[in-house]
């Protein structure tokens, strides 16, 4: 060597016990920082070397820490964060007709969105999530929220075949979609996906409009589907199909699909879904406790299905603890595969961060630590008792860590939450909000 | 009123936003304090009242908390938290052959087994745990551990039908474990428990043994068993019965009996474990992780059987999260009866408290807050965020709920955790004594 090369500048650099990349699959890299720069990550390297190789202008020591990949819940309503334990343990008719509409029916507005997705996003922040593929009514709303808080979500498109707050008839539905999505086209942080609620609430003319435009506009279309034996066996009375046979008459079933539950599939289903792109988003708590079934996680992995993890809203989990959910999704597969090799830690974790960004058509930009990848990420202080002895790092981020363990969180390469504190968010303010409602929900459904 | 009474003293007083007694069922105090004297409840009231009545040496006050009976964790392997996560996502037998058994013959021994309840109490305590059903070799030490940090424990005597580290032949395993009750019996915190290891382990000779001694020493029989299909199948094949029908011809099948993981049950087998009294611990995360099955809570439920929950050890778990546990137990229940009614957030709470100090015959000192109970109680912080708005107690214990939000713990009246401090462990010595124990581990199996 004939000469120190001169550092380069970089904005900032952290430098991690672990850097757990997510891509390649299983790897765990000891005592290596990630560097970026505009927001995007320009070098994963032994800690040793970029210290040689740049001059930060900030520098985060985290000896004790695994470096992930921020979390991507795929499927939640964060507005519905507000009815938190609104009403448990009820089978999903009287659950919906007595408690959630009602209690929607009587808040449900931009004022109440705008203050449960503030909520969601200090909830989700905390536990490392750092970006969600939102589902509910007023996405205008979301967007603005989410893009103030420099949180990363794709918003749903909402199309149901009745009126709703949000909008009266197929046309304004529609209108009011494009709207949105003209809006935020091209935003850093907010993207959008048409949101069509379900086969059952959905008729044909409709899915045939939303193929047309995702297609135009380029974007995913993020549906419930196969949540219930109920749900597929009147798809067969009503249709002669069950949904997904119908979606694929209806030209839908492709790589832009978001199929989220799924808990109802044959083995040619899988393979369908496998051969055309689709995305399947398990929400297995929801499932669970809405006594919905067991989505077959295991053969959707074999099968090479690109598998995501969503918590479905708060009303039905009861939380936006993507760790939790991991956690449930790989321990469940194992029991519903009767095979306790699928759905391993390194596969898990792989759905709980790129399975989703690649569902959301967000693949190429975050999920990963890659060179090129835009910066969201996340510390996990592995230094605790709950995580105490370390044997395997992989292991721990899926079967231990409680998300409280949380310490930093960058999105876009922006600081969101250091050594637990949030940035910009006033926490006791967020409660204050959150606590305001619960008497004005409590009148309508609670 | 003529004459305003004279306060009577009392050791303290702890006022707290809501006190969640667990019987009777589902209730829910608010603005309530529980007066402790000698360890010993003395009374439950309005607060107001409370601080009419009582003259108290200390309160302590915790108006955003819920105050509810510590958790029992019923069926626990405690020194194994050293070997949390040293295999994942493995078939059992690969697993427990070419992991766990090495690792074990490498390190096991009476410093292993001291230093992994160590690292359990402190998991447990920070997690709201009080009490557990230990079920592991070197009972002795183990005792010695939980008497030391005042937790309080049952603590397994084990017996199987082959040498160990800690007895060679029957006649061993049988005089250590008098001995080791003999030297307990009487004590405040830690009680014993005969614990064969399976079915499949125990000889029909060493089971009528335990019968008699159980009888003669007044203690409970803790026992896997119906854990897996397989286990089932080579009963029948062996002994032309199922497990619980050979335990039943051997007089076992009682209300000593802890039946934990009970995966494999038929509706017969329900009826007899309600119609004699046994106690089936439901290790939910254990039996999903390892593909063994799917235990019909909601069907023991509802045939009046006494539920209770445990965590199982560290190496298949794999943590100690009691809250975690029981929320998994709730959820998993209602996808596998198909009804979402079953195992409530009040039932599952009880599960997890009352169910599990009724398994090990504690029921009438411990597991709820009632007047003359020991003391053994948490406080646990509903004012996060993660809890936010807060519409039921219940529901957000049960289903959201992190166990970080446990602010305080008592045990038999002595304070253990006070404002998330450990009261008398250092748990950086905790934490290198864990470490200390990796590379030894990892040499064996890891």
């Amino acid at each position: 060597m004939t000469q120190a090369q001169r550092p380069e500048p970089c904005d900032f650099l952290i430098e991690a016990g672990f850097v757990v990349p997510v891509e390649p699959l299983g790897v765990v890299l000891q005592d290596h920082a990630v560097a970026v720069t505009d927001g995007e990550i320009v070098a994963v390297m032994p800690i040793a070397e970029a210290r040689r190789r740049f001059a930060a202008t900030e520098t985060v020591q985290r000896p004790d820490a695994a470096l992930i990949p921020g979390l991507v819940n795929a499927h939640t309503h964060n507005p519905m964060t507000l009815l938190r334990g609104i009403a448990d343990d009820l089978p999903l008719m009287v659950w919906l007709r007595e408690h959630i509409w009602p209690a929607e029916a009587a808040v449900m507005g931009p004022e109440s969105v705008a203050d449960g997705v503030g909520l969601a996003i200090a909830e989700m922040l905390r536990g490392g999530t750092t970006c969600c593929n939102e589902n509910y009514f007023f996405p205008d709303v979301q967007a603005v929220v989410y893009r103030r808080h420099g949180f990363r979500a794709v918003i749903g498109l909402p199309i149901i075949d009745f009126p709703t707050a949000w909008a009266q008839t197929a046309d304004e539905y529609f209108e009011r979609a494009v709207e949105v999505h003209d809006q935020w086209r091209g935003d850093a942080l907010i993207g959008t996906a048409f949101a069509p609620h379900a086969p059952y609430t959905v008729g044909d003319a409709n899915f045939e409009r939303i193929r047309v435009l995702a297609d135009q506009l380029d974007i995913p279309v993020h549906l419930h589907t196969h949540e219930t034996a109920q749900e597929v066996a009147d798809s067969v009375q009503l249709h002669g199909q069950r949904p997904l046979a119908r979606l694929d008459r209806l030209g839908l079933v492709n790589d832009r699909l978001i199929a989220v539950h799924m808990t109802q599939l044959a083995e040619a289903e899988i393979e369908l879904c496998a051969e055309r792109g689709v995305s399947v988003v398990h929400c297995p708590e929801s499932n669970l406790k809405l006594a919905s079934g067991f989505c077959p996680a295991g053969a959707l992995q074999r099968a090479g299905v690109n598998l995501a993890i969503g918590t479905d809203g708060c009303a039905s989990n009861n939380d936006l603890d993507m760790f939790g959910e991991t956690r449930t999704a790989a321990l469940l597969a194992k029991a519903v595969a009767g095979d306790a090799t699928v759905l391993n830690a390194a596969v898990a974790l792989r759905a709980a961060t790129l399975g989703g960004a690649r569902a959301i058509g967000l693949g190429a930009r975050i999920g990963s630590i890659e060179l090129g990848k835009r910066a969201d990420l996340a510390c996990v202080d592995l230094s605790m008792i709950e995580t105490q002895p370390l044997h395997h790092v992989l292991s721990q981020l899926v079967y231990a860590v409680g998300r409280h363990q949380v310490t930093d969180v960058w999105i876009d390469g922006r600081r969101r939450m250091a050594a637990r504190e949030l940035v910009d968010i006033d926490l006791a303010q967020v409660a204050a909000n959150a606590r305001q409602w619960r008497a004005r929900i409590a009148v309508g459904g609670g």
